[in-house]
């Protein structure tokens, strides 16, 4: 017994094309006219795209970072994932220092099982380097967990210095990883926030006031610098600005492999939201993220550098806290506010109004850069992002004719505000196979029961 | 009745996944399993690829270069194509000077209709720019010509200024047509050329001697200079060196669209085959074609472009002429040698052994470069370039397990040499089909009336 | 019998000291104190600067645009350099096409010869190119006149192609020339105009327009890669946007040898002056030049340049027409006005109030910009160009403390309007010396005949 | 009671002219002709050339490097430089860590007190960074050490990270300081030394090896982008590599503002010098120096630099050490070798020698490069580094009829050998004058009194 969806278009990164697809237990298993057999549940839907489930390469749920905890756990977080239409998120299990690789994975996979209403993977942040280390990155392939990051920013706690990066570059080549950096130098925004605030400067307008563009030019020219040198590739993640996008081509022109990621909020925010310098008024805290929001020309850059192909993937950085009481821990200093914003509940519907229905991207790069391109890179395709004969049945069937605006009360993250309060939206999941299974039916959770289950990644072979 | 291929594994850009494929009239129309019907002809393809229909961007059939006409016209040059896996290529139809576009699509046309073994279509060269022209190119558009080509080289002949350029730039945005550009600097190759004649240098290595890298940059720097004040799209054909390749990654940075080309003689063939400055030896004149072959490091520079995605489609600039009578017109004065060479028939073969299986690219990548990308640049997708459901059959079925050596006696396009003589090949086109058509079947032609058609190509949309 | 100036301060394009100067006949011939012999005129000049005569590389004195004649002749010209301390003059013969560079040269010493107040030499402009041309510039050498100019902007008429260009740098090196560009893409230009023409768009603010800064970048960058080709150096004339210096940077990064210049009108001021759009006022014709005035950034980016040590002359470009009944020639379609403005007469008061006192440069840098590094570029250093013993008695008692505004009313050029109208000015030459002869005394004409003379320059040979 | 030096040719940075030279006391104090007074000293110098003492800007005297102490002293060492036409030498004082600033300065005048032949001053290198060095920077200005040092190389060591230099800079604007850099990313470095070891591979060979020119390039990237973030202007000492100078010129297009220096052995030796991988052959420890000698495009991109004008002083890094007994302590393994070479002896002769007698610079940009720009940017112009009325009479009276070879049994420096050795020396002092003092005469040592004295240099202004 099978399902078949009848009437819609399929979508994949590269086709588009009408027919009806026919799923069984967890695959798809044809795809064309008359496929269905006698006891198959028939979905008619006329008008919808059939799309991969979606896949976001860059989330935080159940976070502790120190002050307080994410609002949004693996099940909230997970749970407004598929609602959304992503039917696989990446999360970081991060090493504390001292701990192992291995402690490190066990904590992630502790908080994560047995409650993700999607499939789940894990990146491995590793925060110092030893010969251990390097031996457990070997491991960390084998338990499925084939990509990194490293810190660049977030001195004296996540940051790693250079040699740390080359080690674990060159490292990465010989077992199979791709390593994600966050570009930003630390050492420079030390200087300047001590600065800010020894000055009395301490409203969310100086968060980004103290991360300028250039230092995540800087961080970025250096880690590819580095690259060049170890002969490994390199994924970049949320890159925010023209200047970092800049620096990426001056690599690529030296013939640096990298893979570049950015996040909704980087294409249509801008730092007006955080404020003026002396507000009273402390809404920018919502912003208050790592990178910063940056200037309307660095939204139009990464439009930009999205249609020349250099940028790949769109991950949320979905790490959501509170305004009241959590992001309120820095009312009177904006270095205290928790850095972070919720987005994995908006990803695609955003992709779809403000990329697609916009002109900047057609709907096929809209898959490839929500879903395939990730599935590549992190070692779940073809099980994950695309629509074809032996894949999983994670699909969306994406109802173009549905609009509202987003608002806070009605989304199904667990956090008090959205970024995007207030923004159209076009389109939704109106249904969502994760597995074949329909966890999503007309709009709603469909399936109470929390199937998401953990993904062995295979090793990074290079390309995407 | 149709025709189902069973146990082949389906390649597009993106997938690769085991199933059947139902053809039925001139369409694909299932995929997936048990799909055959009672009367479909069924052909088992057990360890084969099913991949799309090669398409060459690329080639010069029944060319008149004033000296001598090509050895191959649209008969044997299409039927070299099927026999190597491609079912549609993209010829030149060129504006001679005071003639109408309308008249060179008519010659053109009179050339190849009822002739050819594949699909296909034109693009047209301007040589020229005036009011009447600016009009004609939307009625190119209308006739189903939607790209067109403008010579930065051949001065005094097909060469352009800059103010054609610009002219036509602005207009191919008006009507959604692209440029593709022949990139060297037409200026300084006629200085070089006639210096180097007047200094008795006249043997094939001064071909590439007068026509360096860097005038393949300037004109590259300058076309896309142009292109960015125009704010128009760029299509760069033939892309042959390092220097080029830089000066795209340039105007990528300040945001300028362009899309390139190479061929597989600028990733295979290098500049030693060009012989001494003082050889006896004509054998150089084989490869005199222009761009002319470069360094090793160019070479690996192209690879690399293609790795970074910089460079989308692969061409053949096919132009042949037989070594015999032809090539010897130039004996005495390389500048008299007919430029080009042959490379339809082997560009498949060429891309899966040396890209493929020596790992420069990933099969679902040599799809792309050879048929996807330009499908989709030149208003031929998804009718071509894939397979999916209601695209045309246009399908290779690749038996990678095949193994030749490519020689001259061997091969179906008529001219007496091949410059990939001796070259080992992997995997050859076992069957063909040209819109359901078995055109080749177990290698060989199947079919044989010339079944190929013209293709009216839509408008250029600004994107791949 | 001499000359001792007594009581000032030496400065040249490296020096500054307190000393006595002594002059005699045409040269200086001691520094230092007590120098003074029985007979000679002491002049006491406590609290001024001695600095070397001002050497303007650019002027167009006399010159006949088809429509008028530039209101400044030699005489006016020249007696308006001296007047604000500049003591030679480089002007542009330029070849009528059909005419050799012999005749152009002959027509340049029949307007200037016996009327100068200052030192003057030539440039020669080319205007087409064959073997005549290619065996005078040799002979252009003898002359004297050993620099060269090309344009590559108003087409149909002074612009030469590629071809051109690429020919004549070969040549230059052979000679021992060096060749100055106008670096402008005049086909871009052509259709800019004729389409802002079409469209009504006729006030002088299309004028900068349609000469948009990517066509000064362009134009560079194109002359830079030529030139890197045929392995000779370049001057650029009037740089005057911040990408076009770029595009110089990127050229150097590859090796090739360039020197710029720039003007004070693109270092103080902006594309503001053009007024609006639809515009009644005319006024904006005063600044129409070409290129044409950028925006504040710009402005900008040349006095970092300057700093930087990449822009490394001042000329004036000076090419004075009347506001009334001149300029407004073009009043109903600004592509009419006669381009340029005047400048020769206060090139070194605003360098030296808004280089000098506003910290942008240093005084031993002013003499650097305004005539040391001239000199040597073009071949008339020791004589001219420094303070040193030997050299010519080309001096400038500049009296820092003086101050007025600049106002057409009280200026020596002969023409009704300065750009600079209103601007404050510090600082003027007290006393101006041109070989030996004090032709003004406390900044006012002392010597009513014309003195000036015909400067046989040295060959270029390679560096400044 | 003077001196007069007649019938030399009197060279600056910019002039050259036929003059006599009159010092009276420690000053120059006139310039001309029947300039001698009754009772002077007439020394006759036809046909030698009157150039300003050199001033190296990067010498290691007296260094204790752990292992062992440098060959040279400051006696010995300035003894060389007087002999080779080097009449100021800027030497570093280094903080030790835990150690103020003071302290430092206060051991390096204990070190060369009352020993030194010619004047010198010191640069401070700053390895730590709190408060309190802030505070001290200001102190060091006072004490006449106006600019510093910062190294990105020699990790647990010297190397600071990015918060220092950031910190730095910041505080060189605030103070009048000029921060050179040690530009290689000691990271790298140690990773791949480490590695070097770990696999057996201990010759000098792999001193290069494992300090590729890529780790310079990105030290500089990142030096200059933390420059831009800070404003602040750089020094770079040392530059060898091509890629280094790409970097900077990148930096330049930005508007960041650098002065660079290069040392002879960068334009004049290369890395055939480290011999084979397994050379049982220890000569190669000769040149081991850091950064490491490069390739001979290096070399070539080192001299156009010059030309262009990007590099702008030439130091010499001498740190000599005996190959005998010095050298041989890393003879087991090239990471023990001390690092450095001799060299302040035979600068002036070698840029005399490979600079202007084989055209890569005039007679006058080998004065800017050897001392007058390295004054202007350190503050002691114009007492150093000119020809000038009322500057020191610091001269260096160079016969250009003089030859020999270069070898170590010749040299006065205090070690065992010469990376010169047996290179071809045109030119010499034949005289030199320290403030007005006769120290060396016809080639030879004429005073064996240690008169050089320390200079309190003026703070830097922000330009040379």
């Amino acid at each position: 017994m099978g399902i078949v969806l009848k009437g819609g278009k399929v979508i994949t990164a590269v086709d588009s094309y009408y027919s009806d697809v026919r799923i069984e237990g967890e695959k798809i298993v044809s795809i064309g006219s008359n496929i269905e057999k006698p006891e198959d549940e028939i979905i008619v839907i006329d008008g919808c795209y059939i799309i991969p489930g979606g896949i976001d390469t860059h989330t935080h749920f159940d976070l502790d970072v120190g002050s307080t905890v994410t609002a949004d756990n693996f099940e909230s977080g997970t749970k407004a994932a598929i609602i959304g239409g992503t039917t696989t998120i990446l999360d970081y299990a991060t090493q504390v220092k001292g701990q192992t690789l291995k402690e490190a994975l066990k904590g992630q996979h502790a908080k994560s099982q047995g409650v993700c209403f999607c499939d789940y993977g894990f990146h491995m942040g590793i925060t110092e380097w030893n010969d251990d280390i390097a031996e457990e990155m070997k491991d960390m392939i084998n338990e499925g967990v084939t990509s990194f990051k490293l810190y660049m920013a977030y001195k004296n706690n996540l940051q790693v210095d250079d040699g740390v990066i080359f080690n674990a570059l060159r490292r990465s080549r010989e077992v199979g990883g791709l390593i994600g950096f966050h570009c930003e130098n630390g050492d420079i925004i030390e200087v300047l926030v001590k600065e800010a605030k020894l000055a009395g400067n301490k409203t969310p307008y100086y968060h980004a006031e103290t991360r300028p563009d250039k230092v995540e030019r800087e961080a970025i020219a250096r880690v590819l610098n580095l690259a060049e040198v170890a002969d490994a590739s390199v994924f970049i993640v949320h890159l925010s600005s023209k200047e970092g996008l800049g620096s990426i081509l001056e690599a690529k022109k030296r013939g640096v492999q990298v893979y570049v990621e950015t996040c909704p909020q980087y294409l249509l925010l801008n730092d007006s939201l955080y404020g003026e310098k002396s507000s009273s008024n402390f809404e920018g805290a919502k912003y208050v993220m790592s990178p910063p929001l940056r200037k309307n020309y660095d939204n139009h850059a990464l439009w930009n550098g999205i249609k020349q192909g250099e940028i790949i993937t769109i991950g949320t950085d979905h790490c959501s806290f509170n305004y009241k009481k959590q992001k309120e821990i820095g009312i009177a200093d904006f270095s205290k506010i928790p850095n972070g914003a919720p987005g994995v509940e908006h990803r695609m519907a955003l992709m779809y109004t403000y990329g697609v229905l916009r002109g900047n991207i057609t709907i096929n790069e809209m898959v490839a850069l929500t879903s395939t391109n990730a599935a590549k890179l992190f070692g779940i395709f073809p099980e994950k992002g695309t629509i074809a004969i032996g894949s999983d049945a994670d699909i969306v069937v994406w109802d173009p004719n549905y609009s509202t605006h987003i608002t806070a009360d009605k989304q199904t993250q667990k956090v008090d505000y959205t970024p995007y309060e207030g923004f159209k939206q076009n389109g939704r999941a109106l249904y969502v196979f994760l597995r074949g299974n329909k966890v999503i039916s007309k709009g709603k959770l469909a399936e109470s029961k929390p199937l998401g289950k953990y993904l062995y990644r295979k090793a990074f072979m290079g390309r995407s």
